[in-house]
This record gives structure tokens, sequence and C-alpha cells, in this order.
């Protein structure tokens, strides 16, 4: 089996200044292509830990999968340790720097002797250009292993990789095993109840098919993992055991696709050729910049009115006066007005709207932070909901966003 | 020294199902109070990867917090090897299955014998209550050093740490290092310009106190990181460093607030008592999400209107059918129309508009994929600009958002 291992370096990732989605992202794109990873790492720009660092991924991983600390400034010390580590010195690449040339050149801007230097590359590597940058890759080879160091800039890394790595570990390792997912969004369980429901399908299980249980904002995403070294077999055998799950839970199963709710939606919309306006209190914007999130949206969404204030609700969204008077702005008789007012203003087949208190402020003893009434329609069937989302605001907004989507999604469907 | 590891456990994470951002929170939180992570680790639901990981970790780590794989279900099997790491076995907890049946019954659901499972702890274990979901925390001493393990659901683990475990870490070590962090956003120069510009600076900085470069949608973050055993001589040695900096790029100092971008506006905005509207067409409501995240933001955000469709950016933003029509909707004079049509129909002191093409599909060879025009007025004072923002949709709408909050500010500040 090829394992892999992935370090990112930097200490904005120790220091929690930035959030590491690098890992991620490579995680998936090497899943794809049958590598598994089984390590993450994430260590500071400090010699040492470094030099452990790939101690021991060489040690336990056939690819080392590096991203971070090649910029041209003084405390990105990884090229450094590249050279030490593997025992080489820096050579000139005339190619990396016309690749800079060009990229300058596009920008107007001049390269400077800092930045001149990104073309000394390790000469003990082979150099993977980087199209939109100015550090490129380098990948080392040791023992039969591989260790490939590129930029942390996500764009760039994954530039690198779809473009140049994912195909050049393919053609290195000969693939062993294959690993395939599958997904289902199961609505209507606590994730206990559905392991006791799911019981015998997995005691059933074949010994190399896995199911695991990932709740998730007031749903269970349910993956079956199998893996093996033949590729039909798996499919086969994958095949079987889904077949038995949606036996046992098939009317509960919202989509087996393994997208967020957006894009199902999204995916529905379009079938249907419908076309979608939002009006967005409390979750401010969020639902349409999820929606709009998804390529090609712009064939079903037409606009959303964010109603901040009750002066826009008033306006835009032609919400009663007096019912926000009387009812206030939180509550069930404003969210379906919204949804109706977004509707006719954006002359659109479905909407949703949003009313609530993401707090930390506003919340009263009757309506706390957390309350969030929210409306969709289609057509003119309407319908409205009230919910308790917790206590922070992140995740009030981002709960709200999700039910929003999901609520409309079943109106529809 | 006292140093932290964070092991994250999880085959969501390793297969990239799931982003793990528990890890940048808990480094954020420690750092406050003087702990240094040195170490990330993820690893999957495997007994033989979590045992190596508390190996190493307790190796060279004072503190292992370590979150996941404590759910009811079957693929959830830290709790199992914990006790056979500590060699306890399991005993029923009292106060657990109060503080389950509590939750339970305020969200009117009953609890079943998987989730009954939760109240047994493993006996080596201090057990920490979670007021937020069916697992505790359990903190487990050896040889001076403490392993805590916590749910893997943030907002669980967010009030665990924030409630109970991060006083407990201070009052269990003697705090004997102090870290400060001083952070810039730095505009008008590239990173290597930047760094060439503070080269001597950067020489004559004490051992103690370190500069790092973080290149951010256009601007530099610019970190000054201190570490001493004496709060007050630290202090005043990076308020020292400090004034330095100032003196040598004092002028291109955007702020010295370590908050994005949004925030720093958002208080200008509160100070100046001024309000805002948003028109947004390619960034489909993420600036409005993005300004409406910080707590108060309803203080000065009246609200937006997102503008997908050209009908739309007529009927509600009074956009002329015949500029559209010669000009095209990505162009400097719809944008322009844009910012003054949210200003007239929101009736605010400022607005900003939006209009590119964030791909994957629209683009031509004059107006490209990550063309966008953002235009931001304040008053009867209106500016406009073109950008280039590269090939990925995501990357065009966040760096689109960056770049029109950051001209707002410029233009009012």
């Amino acid at each position: 089996m090829i394992n892999v291992e992935i370090i990112t370096i930097g200490d904005e990732l120790l220091i929690g200044q930035v959030i590491d989605t690098n890992s991620a992202w490579m995680a998936q794109a090497l899943n794809k292509i049958g590598f598994e990873v089984k390590n993450m790492v994430t260590v500071g720009d400090n010699e040492k830990d470094i030099e452990k660092a790939f101690d021991r991924a060489l040690l336990r991983s056939s690819i080392v999968l590096v991203t971070g600390g090649i910029g041209p400034t003084k405390d990105d010390i990884t090229k450094k340790i590249l050279c030490k580590y593997f025992d080489c010195s820096l050579r000139f690449d005339g190619e990396v720097l016309k690749n800079m040339e060009e990229l300058f050149t596009r920008s107007g801007r001049e390269i400077n002797p800092l930045t001149y230097g990104q073309a000394y590359v390790p000469d003990a590597s082979t150099v993977i250009q980087n199209k939109l940058g100015t550090a490129p890759a380098t990948w080392f080879e040791c023992d039969g292993k591989v260790l490939i160091s590129m930029p942390g800039v996500p764009s760039e890394m994954k530039w690198l990789m779809e473009n140049e790595i994912l195909s050049r570990l393919k053609a290195t390792f000969k693939q062993d095993l294959y690993i395939q997912h599958k997904t289902y969004w199961v609505e209507g369980y606590t994730e206990s109840a559905l392991a006791m429901h799911l019981d015998e399908f997995e005691k059933d299980l074949p010994g190399n098919i896995h199911l695991a249980y990932l709740p998730d904002l007031g749903l269970i995403r349910l993956r079956l993992t199998g893996k093996d070294e033949n590729e039909q077999a798996l499919s086969e055998a994958m095949q079987t055991q889904a077949a038995k799950l949606q036996a046992a839970i098939g009317e509960k199963i919202l989509t087996e696709e393994d997208k967020p709710i957006e894009s199902v939606l999204g995916k529905l919309l379009t079938q249907k050729s419908l076309t979608l306006g939002i009006a967005e209190s409390c979750t401010g914007g969020n639902i349409a910049h999820t929606l709009t999130t998804v390529p090609g949206s712009s064939q079903y969404f037409n606009g959303a009115i964010i109603a901040y204030s009750n002066e826009v609700k008033i306006s835009l969204l032609k919400v009663s006066p007096a019912d926000l008077d009387k009812e206030g702005a939180v509550s069930e008789t404003v969210v379906t007005q919204m949804a109706q007012g977004v509707q006719t203003a954006l002359r659109t087949d479905c909407s949703i709207a949003t009313s609530g208190i993401a707090g930390p402020d506003g919340g009263t003893a009757e309506k706390p932070t957390g309350t969030v009434y929210i409306a969709v329609a289609y057509r003119d069937k309407i319908i409205s909901q009230k919910f308790s989302f917790g206590f922070s605001r992140e995740q009030i907004i981002q709960r709200a966003t999700n039910a929003a989507l999901l609520m409309l999604y079943k109106l529809i469907k």
C-alpha cells in the first residue's frame, strides 16, 4: 500500500493565525487516484522540527508532500533545510527565472534581488515549474520514496498538484490499492439512533468495507469506504453493500451525492428550470454567498436582498410596518412576508427568507440568541419554521444557512 | 518551556472530507495564556496510529490535547484506546448521565442504549462535564504531563476549552514563558520588496524577537513575535522594536490591529457614524456575509442587493439598460451606477459595488475570468478600479471581497 504523509510548515499555522486548508484538499485529490494519506503533520519554521518531521515521514510513508516555507524572506527556511537534508547545494535554474520574468512582466513589476534568489534550487531535486508564483516545486527521490516541496499558497499548490504532481505520482508509483467512498446524507436520525438501526448491517460488512458516521448540522453524513487491490471486485462489493444500506434506510436518504446542500439544491433547480431569490436578515448574505460558490449558479439564482435594517425590509421587501411593530422582525409573520416580498421583487419561482438573532447581543428571554425563523416558498406554497441554533454567531449563521437550503430542497423535491 | 501538542483524530480528516479548524482555534487560545504549540498531528480512527501519536506526543510535549473519536458509534475508538493506553477500565459516571438527561429533555428526545454508553468513562481520568454534548472531556496525568481528550465538534471543544480546560491548564502548569505577537497589515510592497526594505531592522532584532511575513490577498501581514520569561522585559523590548518598525514603514501600515479588514472597516464606520450598503454581482453575497460575521455590524450595515441577473441590476439598482447593453455588466460604467444605485435604494452614506467574471465560464479574450470592477462611494465621492484576480472562482470572490473592503476603508479613512 502506498502511504502518503502531508507536512505543512509555518509558524502562522502553529499560532493559529492561519487555518490549514491545503491538507484536506490534497487528501481528497490523492484519494481519487488511489493513494491514502495516513498522517498529517504541522511544524513551525524551525530547523530541528522540520528535519525530525522529514525523518519520521520518510520512515513510514512512500510519498511525503510538504507545503510552505519556500518564500523569499528570512523566516522561510524550508529550501535551506532541504539542501542540508538531501546533502546538496543550490544551483541556478534558468527556467525558474524565465517563469518569474513572465509573471513580473505581466503585472508590470521588476524582479528584485530577493525574488531573484527564488531561481536557485536544490541541485538534488527535479524542478517543477510553478506558473502562478515565484517558488517552484522540487521533487526529491531517496530509497524508492519521494518527498515533494511545494509553496503553501493554496492556489499555487493546487495548480501544481493538478497540472504536474498528481500525474507524476501516478507514473512513479504503481497503484496497488483502490479506494472507493460512497456517502449518504441521512435525515431524521440522531447519530446513535442511526447506529442502532444499522447495527446488523454494520456487523455483516466485509472486512475491507467500513462504515463511518459524521453528524453535520442536523444531518448525518454516512460514509461507506472500501479498499481492495481488485477494482472490479471492490466496485461490486460496494454496490452490494450500498443496496443493503438503501433497503435499510432508503426513505431517510436525502441524497447520495457527496456534495454540499447548495450543489444538490442547485442541480435540482437547474433540472426543474426554476429561479431563486433570497431575503436574508440574520444570515447577512451567507445564503447568497453559499449558493454562488457553485459554478453555474447564475442559471437559477437571480439575486438577493440582504435586509439587515427594518427600513430595508419595509422598502424593498414590502414587509408590513404594523406587523414589524407588533410581532418584531424575528417572527413567523415577518419572515413569511420577506419570502413573498423577495419572490415579487426579483420575480422568481422560489425564495428563501431568514430572520433571527445571531448574537452576541439582541437576545431576550422570549427570543434568545440563536432563535431563527426561516421561510421557503415555491410558487404559491410557503412553509416556515422556528429554530434554535445555539450560542455562537458563526454557528448560528452556518446552521441557518444549511437549514434554509435543506427546507427549500425538500419543498421542491 | 511548556510545549503543547495537538492531535486530531478522524478518518474524515485524512480523506479531506472535513477541514480541521479546531487546531488553529486551540493554538490561538493557548498562545494567549503563554503556552506554545510545537506540533499538530492528524491521524485516522486506527488503534496503532493513535497509540503511536500518543507515544510521540507524550515524549516531546508537556500538554497533549486530543480531539475527536469519542462519539457513540463503532467507528469512534478513542475512548477504548485511552483505557488501554492508560491501563484502566470504564466506570459509570452519574454526572455525565445527568448532563445527558438535561440535554435530551431540553430537545424532547429519549436517551437510547448507545447514547447511554457515553456515561461510561475511563476510570484513570478526571471527567470534565460537557454542557453542549454527550461526550465529556477526560483529563489524564502521567509523569507530570497531561493528555486531555475532547469531542471533535468545534462548538463543544470551544465551550470546554473556554469554560474548563484553559483555566485548569493555567493552574497545573506554572507559566514560565510569555509570548507576545504584534501584527501589522502593510500595503504597497511585495513580500520581497518589504523584506529588502526591512533587512537592517531584521538583522538588528534581539534573539528573542522574530519577524514573519505572511502575504495575504494583496497585503502583507507582518508579525513580530517575542518570547521571554520576564513579561515586563518582553513588553518593553516589543515596544522598542515596534517603534523602530513604524519609523521604517509607518506610512504603509494600514492597521496595527490583527483583525481582518471587515473588523477594521467596521470600527471606522462606527467611529464616524456612517452607514453602508452593498451591491454585489460576481461576489454573490460574500461581501455582505463577511461584513456581518462581525458582531455589532447592524450598527452600520443597512443591507445589500445581490444583483446576479441584469434584470435585478435594472429594477433595483437603476442601472441604465442602454449602458448594460453597450458596455456589458462587467464594466466601470455599470459598477459605478450600481454603487450609486444601492446608496439611493438603501439610503446609506457609503456603498460598495462589484461586477466581474468569477468563472469558470463567462470569460472572453477582452474580459477573461478574473476580471472584476469594483466601485466604492462615500457620500458624493465615487472611485472605481479594474482588477485581475486570477483563475479560481473561490479565490476571485475572496480577493474581490478583500479589495473592495480595503478600497472603501482607504476612501473614508
